[in-house]
């Protein structure tokens, strides 16, 4: 079950209590170049990215926010480090979003002047800490430790709190997955913001796939988590299509079908790695939800196969489209794959 | 911390009890092609599967498994559906562990022979169940439940311990996350005996990839899991390369390098993409179980680099390197791989 949690809205998309768990990415042009930027935002939104964040390092990148905004399908959240002026100007833009930490930007008035006007436009903050950033007082007292990480958010909270804030989400990031967890535990115990959850620097795209898969699948299925992203050291659209992935995975989320297929076996008598390969490309951009199973076992196969909303198997050369558990038909080995696809495209026809 | 469990040992690998969490495939050749089966198995332990099943669909198949086991580097696993004679044969061929449910074999007597011919060579044999293969009685009384999974697992087992033999590992398989995670949970609760883990029919080599990983980081995040296996439809390399991946990502368990790396952003000042792509190429084979960062922000960078055995960190056309947190020196950006490798190769040479 879902960790209970407060809901806040970024632009028209919910985050926390009960709200799909959303995907979102970052993008990695030159915020500055609106062009460019622009692209990479219509890119990842066209992907499934429910929200996109940029870096807004100076005040050219806040100025160029005001254009990027308005052009964006989706809301934006505006990344700050430091200056709180940034933060005002990306506000004034009209950001859906902030990801800032109250305790790093100056004094307790700068603060209030943020605060105020992110109330103002109902605007949330993300806290974001990662195990890299807690301060050397709590890594003193508490060591390099899940606990260090919380009281270091819990420090931030504390701040936007004091100023009657509450619409706040929190990130809680460290390289390790098993004092991610630990963290993310221990917070979701101690208050009730929805929380963003990642893997930080997860890491090359093949094996940060792998980490960021690890690391929060072992979070979701604990039922902490409402926004995620993944981090990869790739293009940004790789990691919306992760992000998706892993939701689907779980059964959380879907975008599209998701095809579940046989490992191929000293058994398997037809080419299951090729027909696999093809289904998924010939059905990648179908729209409905559906599971379909790809299956070249007899051992296996039909059971496994039943509850899908279609399937296939075979074996020696012939094979079964089945649909909810129904055999419709059985066709050479050859005509596998268009008689699925044409079975997915009989499915879209009558919904 | 990870269940306990008892200990079962395929050939000179143990499982269970605090063993280290090993990595199995399954070779997809024709098992009676000798040659073929004898390269893939070379090929799957050379990429560190710790032990590797094979499929003994028939007599001729168990026929090769004598020169099979006589070559291979690691134990071998016959899997077995429903001929007790397969057994028998295979265990004469000197396997070191059999995938065998004994309720799917026929009479007790034919159990009984397998069980008093396993006993006598020490070998532990894997009760698999998975949620396509429950019983239509189990399905009726618990329907599609985690619970009809366990029970299913548990008639199993109560047939090998009426006999006396307590050598068992057990795998509980769905193609759901959700359901594989509660089977788990529950079977621990029940019975002491080691589990092998795996998400059935993960399906395509990408999906199955995070579907895989996914579902094993939410069981292994939780203690659950004394040897794994991915399931792809692809090359069973990949599926060892993959679960290794899983290990190391979760801290569980290392083979070679670990690479953490940023995801680009707009504040990147440096081609961080192809920098950790290079680094990942040039040091996949090295040997040592280190961490290596390549960082390319300046904001989160240099901190979360501390803690790794080497890394990398740059950003307009310069960079540092760094060993357990001290900058060992700054080279220009064309030169930043070329001197990360050369510090691994230091540290190589001091062990």
């Amino acid at each position: 079950m879902r960790q209970s949690t407060r809901q806040v809205m970024v632009g028209n998309v919910p985050i926390g209590a009960g709200a799909p768990i959303t995907v979102q990415s970052m993008t990695n042009t030159d915020t500055r170049d609106i062009a460019a930027t622009r692209e990479q935002i219509e890119a990842l939104a066209a992907a499934g990215c429910d929200f996109v964040r940029v870096a807004v390092p100076d005040q050219k990148a806040a100025q160029a926010l005001s254009s990027l905004v308005e052009h964006s399908p989706v809301p934006l959240v505006a990344d700050i480090h430091f200056n709180h002026r940034l933060a005002l100007r990306s506000l004034e833009a009209g950001v859906h979003k902030l990801r800032l930490n109250p305790g790093n930007i100056g004094s307790e008035d700068k603060v209030r002047e943020v605060v105020k006007a992110a109330q103002e436009r109902k605007v949330p903050i993300r806290i974001g800490v990662n195990s890299g950033s807690v301060s050397s007082a709590l890594l003193a007292r508490y060591g390099r430790t899940a606990t260090a990480i919380v009281e270091s958010a819990l420090e931030h909270i504390a701040i936007f709190e004091k100023l009657n804030f509450f619409d706040i989400v929190v990130s809680l990031k460290s390289t390790e997955v098993e004092m991610t967890v630990a963290a993310y535990e221990e917070l979701s115990k101690r208050v009730p913001y929805p929380t963003h959850i990642g893997i930080t620097e997860a890491g090359t795209k093949w094996f940060g796939t792998i980490k960021s898969a690890a690391g929060l699948g072992a979070l979701l299925s604990r039922g902490l988590g409402d926004t995620l992203r993944v981090s990869l050291t790739a293009d940004p659209v790789e990691e919306v299509k992760v992000g998706w992935a892993i939701l689907s995975a779980l059964g959380l989320r879907q975008r599209g079908p998701v095809f579940i297929s046989c490992p191929t076996c000293g058994r398997t008598e037809i080419d299951l790695e090729g027909i696999a390969a093809e289904v998924e490309k010939r059905l990648s951009d179908f729209p409905l939800p559906i599971t379909i199973a790809v299956m070249g076992c007899v051992v296996n196969g039909p059971g496994e196969a039943r509850y899908a909303d279609l399937g296939i198997t075979g074996g020696k050369g012939v094979g079964l489209v089945f649909r909810h558990g129904q055999i419709l038909r059985k066709v050479p080995e050859t005509e596998l794959v268009d008689a699925l696809v044409a079975e997915a495209n009989n499915l879209l026809a009558e919904r």
